[in-house]
């Protein structure tokens, strides 16, 4: 069969029934956010490819450079762990210039200086398309994992959701969004908010496949039911301005939105308002049970399944 | 300028010149085999370009998986590391099938079960041209750097020189070069071999890019000078058919041609034949001064610089 039509969840449940754990030193392998060993080193890879990840008509190289870096960084932060290096493999066309290879270099060292850590490496190839590979290696004392979440849990979110979506939509209007296209062109990952959180957190993930199949994936692999407040879910005015001009049914919008790299937690500690500045919501509660709910005016209870963006293709998949 | 004018020694320069060493947790950054963590921990990455690294014509998918993780492994062995993992980041052309995909996963996976390592995660885009970015991480103990060759110490080598490349260059022919076309298909990385070494090694690097390029490494990295003698190479006879036989001047062919990923190492400690049944030659010898020399008949001394292959733009730049 074609790739094409055996879609994400079957291509990745494939490769992985193909595929043995045999290392002792893997803690978490295959499947998750990132790989994490035993002694708490964590190691993630994800790959942008021209036209697909990025239109270099909104995108000049120093701040792809970031884009790309700011990704990779938030599957560190996702387990609560702090950078320590990137690795960056490039596929790159023979008629880009220096000035443009050193841009996109420029941008990713940007994002390294911010977070203290550094490139480590690479790899050059030249092809057609531009595309890049970023591996990022780093390390926790406290790794939070998605299956942490208990019942009674209470289930946070930091920044806005689909406000970097609000951003891709808006890159061809010249004025407002502000704020969207900030969070879609350098989405600073939460990683000293993950840090300074860990200690609180029964688990964690970074918002980056659209809130809907974010939870989706705390409840599955926690084994626990989560309930989510449609009416507490933090929404951008921006977002609400596009989704009304374009006529958009902004529920499907928020929850379906990916690449916030926003923090999507529970515990059952309390928590403040902000963090370093960053808003945080409260916006739903763990119980005893299975699945996603979400529960709009009057209590009542709709069925919320993963309809974040398949990427099958479109975009990517990451395992 | 273009980046097809550049050069490859350049390109590097260029971002090396531009990136920043800040993170006390790294031993060796950017620039060697591998980056290098202060706990021990070996991380690199390499990518593989359909029409650049290989041709289809000639590998199978489960073979390519196979070759690409050897190649990748083998810069962990160059460290004398054990492999814990690969990070597999795809990009994968839309008319590939599933059993394709599976194939290459299952040579990757081969070469794990040899090296009890394991596929921990990756990453699919689609693409126009099949496209790989393997990442390794790895562990050790005691790593042995290109920079470690002292003055008196007696240069070895593990293998032949060339081999892979004579295999490349007869994939077309149905009989004969069995030898080399095994080594150019699957070059089992040297791991066990530099594990077993690495407590008697001053310094080690895979000849990944070609004898004189390899060792130039290494006299650079060490501060010395390094006599190679031609008549004491351990060239394959299949080699010196192939080259009487198309006329080629063997000297630049056995100097050149990379891709073997044999042990280069040196060391003032005895040194056995054969190590788990794989030859060990020597092949010459580290004294004060800078450069590398090639001793030809009559003891007389001839300059070797590094000539391997120019991998700008035409195959890929590891650094």
């Amino acid at each position: 069969m074609y790739l094409k039509y055996l879609g994400e969840t079957k291509a990745i449940r494939l490769i992985m029934k193909n595929i043995q754990r045999r290392c002792s030193e893997i803690r978490l392998g295959i499947g998750d956010d990132a790989c994490l060993l035993k002694d708490g080193t964590i190691l993630t890879t994800d790959s942008f490819l021209e036209g697909v990840h990025f239109d270099l008509k909104y995108f000049d190289y120093q701040t792809l450079g970031e884009r790309i870096a700011c990704a990779t960084l938030s599957d560190i932060a996702a387990m609560a762990g702090k950078p320590i290096l990137i690795l960056a493999a490039l596929y790159l066309p023979k008629e880009m210039t220096t000035k443009e290879l050193l841009s996109l270099y420029q941008g990713i060292e940007n994002i390294c200086r911010r977070y203290n850590c550094e490139i480590g490496g690479g790899d050059i190839v030249s092809s057609k398309r531009l595309g890049i590979t970023l591996s990022a290696l780093g390390k926790t004392d406290k790794p939070v994992l998605r299956s942490g979440a208990r019942p009674k849990d209470r289930v946070f979110v930091t920044g806005y959701l689909g406000l970097a979506e609000t951003g891709r939509k808006t890159m061809n209007i010249k004025s407002g969004y502000r704020n969207s296209r900030a969070r879609h062109l350098r989405p600073l990952p939460r990683i000293k908010e993950a840090w300074q959180l860990r200690t609180r957190l029964n688990s964690l993930i970074d918002t980056s496949d659209g809130l809907a199949t974010d939870v989706n994936h705390l409840a599955r692999e926690s084994g626990v039911k989560i309930k989510i407040f449609w009416d507490k879910l933090p929404i951008h005015p921006e977002t609400i301005k596009l989704c009304r001009k374009r006529h958009w049914a902004i529920e499907r919008f928020v929850l379906s939105s990916g690449e916030d790299f926003e923090l999507l937690f529970t515990t059952q500690k309390e928590m403040p308002k902000t963090i370093q500045g960053l808003k945080i919501s409260e916006i739903g509660i763990c119980e005893k049970g299975r699945g996603v709910f979400l529960i709009k005016e009057g209590g009542k209870e709709y069925p919320c399944p993963p309809i974040g963006y398949d990427h099958l293709w479109s975009r990517s998949i990451s395992f």
